[in-house]
């Protein structure tokens, strides 16, 4: 499926008193590319509620930590949907120093991203219209 | 008026590159002390929404740092209620090392908060009970 | 192995538009309750790096997400080291709702924590006497 | 003199319970516009650090919330510099909706940064080459 590839400047925000990039930084980097490559397709947050009264919760995230990257740095951070089915959609990142750079790894995670009803908290199916966004 | 101190400890998240707490982090550290000072008059935002349809909205703020502080140091953060007026509510705000180690002065603040309502967006004058409170 | 539960307030700071908790807040929370697992053993980032010249890095975490966290929770955030060997800590964390309300799962993740010299980045053993602290 | 002004996008780590974009943020967002216009003349916290041995440091910074901006939102954030004297730069700076919006206004802010010595944290004047580029 496709990917979907941002690129993040690290400011002193990213960072901390280690000299490099703090973790939950990281964090929010793929959070963002995942944000744009539903964007990319017409899916936005502040529509899904209007609309649809669903909300895109992360369920479960996960992160290897390969190299620090540091304030300055242009990282790439990419978001590729590997998996859609129920309620459910599954990210792999990656998170990587610019090509115009060394490209080296910084950081691998996925992230599993659940539909749900924002009334009730309840997991529900995608909307066939989403479906057919997610799965192109 | 009234003043309420709470601890702050200073964690690698609230860093920069730089080894010094970054400067957006000494505003979360005086919203907190403000929260509190709310909470300890039995104010709450979730409370505000669900109960008068307002919400209080930071309208203005400064800060002067004076100091550094440094990861694992440990914070009295400081909230100050220096005028209540119409929809307003200014804070004036401290942040010093702890008493036990030197006492020395980080930052000083101060906050303006408004009494908005959440659907229109507009000022409106507190509510009697909240004015009560406020002014104790 | 020991385990250490810190309390955490939820401020505005750790929310977002959707009305809950920020997942990498919950990141944050985590880390916070390790460094105060680490300083109850007398284990700090200053003391380490002037002392050892070493840094504790994470190098992998991961979370689940089994229910939301909302503005002004009181929160139950723990810290066990599940396993200490060569260059590595793994601590397993839950966050809970705090036990004087209903003490809910809200996040359950592991978090691995590698020992590594500052100046070259490579991973080093434990010197001893921290690798009796973090046994102990 | 010359202003610079740079496109942010409002994700979720933005944002706050109160559907807005925190406060804080906004300091953060004005961070980066500071660093742009500072790299876009050469100069970089780390090249400053390591040739010159210097930090700029905020010393104090103000602002004014004109209105709310929201998840999704694109604005423009500038940085202008208004006075450089001895060890002090001056920032005004602006926070506005994407002119393809409708350009409202934001935030009005402040920052005063100076020149220190990493090493004492003392303020020192510009060294003649960053005060040429400060100026231009």
């Amino acid at each position: 499926m496709s990917e979907l590839t941002i690129s993040v400047r690290v400011y002193l925000e990213d960072t901390d008193a280690q000299g490099v990039v703090y973790n939950a930084s990281y964090f929010r980097f793929m959070e963002r590319a995942r944000t744009d490559w539903l964007r990319a397709r017409g899916i936005d947050h502040t529509a899904l509620a209007d609309e649809y009264g669903i909300a895109l919760v992360l369920i479960a995230t996960e992160a290897k930590f390969r190299a620090p990257a540091r304030l300055g740095d242009l990282l790439d951070v990419s978001a590729t949907v590997t998996d859609v089915r129920g309620a459910r959609v599954v990210f792999a990142q990656e998170i990587r120093q610019s090509p115009a750079d060394d490209g080296q790894l910084i950081c691998e995670g996925t992230a599993a991203v659940a539909c749900k009803h924002t009334a009730s908290g309840r997991p529900v199916r995608w909307p066939d219209e989403l479906l057919r966004e997610l799965k192109s």
